[in-house]
């Protein structure tokens, strides 16, 4: 158990977005959220898995919909109130603590202002090690946890409770809900026990970030790469470097779709989050690992709404949580879901 | 206070087919619900408005989504269960009284077969005095009272509960959510106390329905004029009669749109339910009146997803219920709301 000041989410919020793949949120958003709840209701608790009661109520809060439309969208903190509030008429049970459900530069900070709200302690972990797009694609699902009941709140003050048959209806009714509530809504989801979190979470993501965010920050102070010291602290390689010389995107069905060229062959491809990184058309990385696009001299995290012509990249690739590995946690987050036929290869070996 | 039997629902779903003026769904399918209902449950007791205390909680359920998707998605009854449970779980009081929040074949029957399945009575009357094609198009809504909580239960076993900051919003993600559930789902919403009867219905709706329906099945039997029966009961004029030449319709957005063109020079436009009638250009009735299409030799009233080449129709206009005349009924649900640019004039003046 540790506190967590407002000084510290800027390497929180830089650290989750590199996690993020490019999904999750941009991170001067995020971090702006949860410094903002932080200095209006003081530090957070964060505190290990292990260290949460069995009993435990555990709620993660995220923020849903097209990262494009967030940047210019938002959330004013009331959102985070009323989500709570819907989702606790359901439940019955109040609240203990609050969860990540995904790393992300505002779904790993959107928790912190959750904590700092409620006054509740935060659970350092996430629900993927990573950012997805789709609700169903969390190890909670894996694990058997159900998405629902799951509210979702928008900033007019419309809220939303469902409870869906399987974790992929939860996904179409609360992605229509969102389109609907204008492209992005506040979210509550996968209420788990305490003793459920070890089996459906990744322990440690949001220590992770902040360690990987102020390695990156040190680093660029010190005049030494970042980039590489992002690297090392990933335990990743180096897939491609180059210059961004195209980007077509689409903003459809509440995700932002695309695809970016790079200098001497470089791809990418992504939804919400980069799923496919290629050289000269050859699959380099692949969803489930993570395809991490950094600004090559900062170091810092390119979101892929903020991905632009011009731009100076470095793409590391990081092997994903091993349960992503699985014949079923391939069957949910693999590439064949997202309408790609090659065959899934570990980034470490490809 | 009287009850209702199986025998009696045949006439209840006629009538209430005629007042649906298109919409309200499928006299036929919403007829099957109920006496399958009332065969398991027991006869209906139906109340009048004044019989109803005024603490009560009276519950309107109905059929939300495309008449023409309805047709083909029969509801099977456990969504009647699934919807009331799912809305009692947030309004922390039991269900009193169930009611009827539009005239139609479906839709006025689908409430004999939630009070069948519950043991509730039924109030005899109706929120609209016809059928109108958006959540927001109620009485209730002119008196002020919210339709959310709002609950939505699909034939799968999913349902969702909403909280909109108005009416309208309501409407918006009730219907995106329906066309994700399928393009029709099973509702409750517009919780009314029972001192708000009075204010928000059209009083007798149901009895008024079942009247109409015998009168034209007796006109039939004695080789009478069935429509000229309907007209004498609804006190209406006759507007159109003659053979259907052309229909052009498209589901969009949870919607059944479209056009139906007469010999003579006849026409009608359509959301759901009939919204104009004209002749040879001109209009001579416009919604919020009744523009009540009936089959010419039987009398049985023809739905807008039931309307087809060759059907010999008489088109029968019956003024609405006085409300939808003020300025503000009319911006509810006046030929503007609708896209037309003209002037509403009441049937019985044109």
């Amino acid at each position: 158990m540790r506190k967590i000041a407002a000084a510290q989410i800027a390497d929180i919020a830089r650290g989750a977005a590199i996690l993020g793949t490019g999904g999750g949120g941009d991170p001067y958003i995020g971090r702006l959220l949860a410094e903002r709840a932080i200095a209006a209701g003081g530090p957070v608790t964060l505190v290990e898995i292990d260290e949460v009661p069995a009993d435990a109520v555990v709620v993660p809060v995220a923020m849903m919909g097209a990262p494009t439309v967030m940047v210019e969208k938002l959330p004013t903190g009331t959102e985070i109130a009323a989500v709570l509030a819907a989702l606790e008429g359901v439940l019955g049970r109040r609240p203990t603590h609050i969860a990540c459900i995904e790393a992300g530069g505002v779904n790993s900070t959107i928790p912190f202002a959750a904590a700092a709200v409620t006054g509740l302690p935060l659970v350092d972990a996430d629900g993927m090690g990573r950012a997805f797009p789709e609700l169903q694609m969390v190890l909670p699902t894996l694990a058997g946890i159900s998405t629902t009941p799951l509210a979702l709140a928008d900033e007019k003050g419309n809220t939303a409770v469902l409870h869906t048959v399987d974790n992929h209806w939860a996904e179409r009714l609360a992605r229509s809900a969102t389109v609907e509530m204008g492209c992005s809504a506040t979210t509550a989801q996968y209420v788990l026990r305490g003793d459920q979190l070890a089996g459906a979470l990744v322990a440690g993501t949001l220590t992770r970030a902040e360690r990987l965010g102020a390695v990156v920050a040190r680093a660029r102070a010190a005049h030494d790469d970042p980039v590489a010291a992002a690297m090392a602290e990933l335990g990743g390689r180096l897939l491609l470097t180059g210059k961004v010389t195209d980007v077509s995107r689409r903003t459809t069905a509440g995700f932002a779709r695309g695809t970016a060229a790079l200098t001497d062959g470089g791809g990418l491809e992504f939804q919400n989050e980069h799923l496919v990184a290629t050289v000269d058309g050859k699959i380099v990385a692949s969803v489930p690992d993570l395809i991490c696009v950094l600004e090559a001299d900062s170091g810092e995290p390119i979101t892929t709404e903020a991905l632009r012509y011009g731009l100076r990249v470095a793409v590391i690739g990081v092997p994903c949580d091993p349960r992503w590995r699985t014949p079923e946690g391939l069957a949910l987050v693999g590439p064949g879901y997202f309408g790609y036929d090659h065959e899934y290869q570990p980034v470490e070996s490809m």
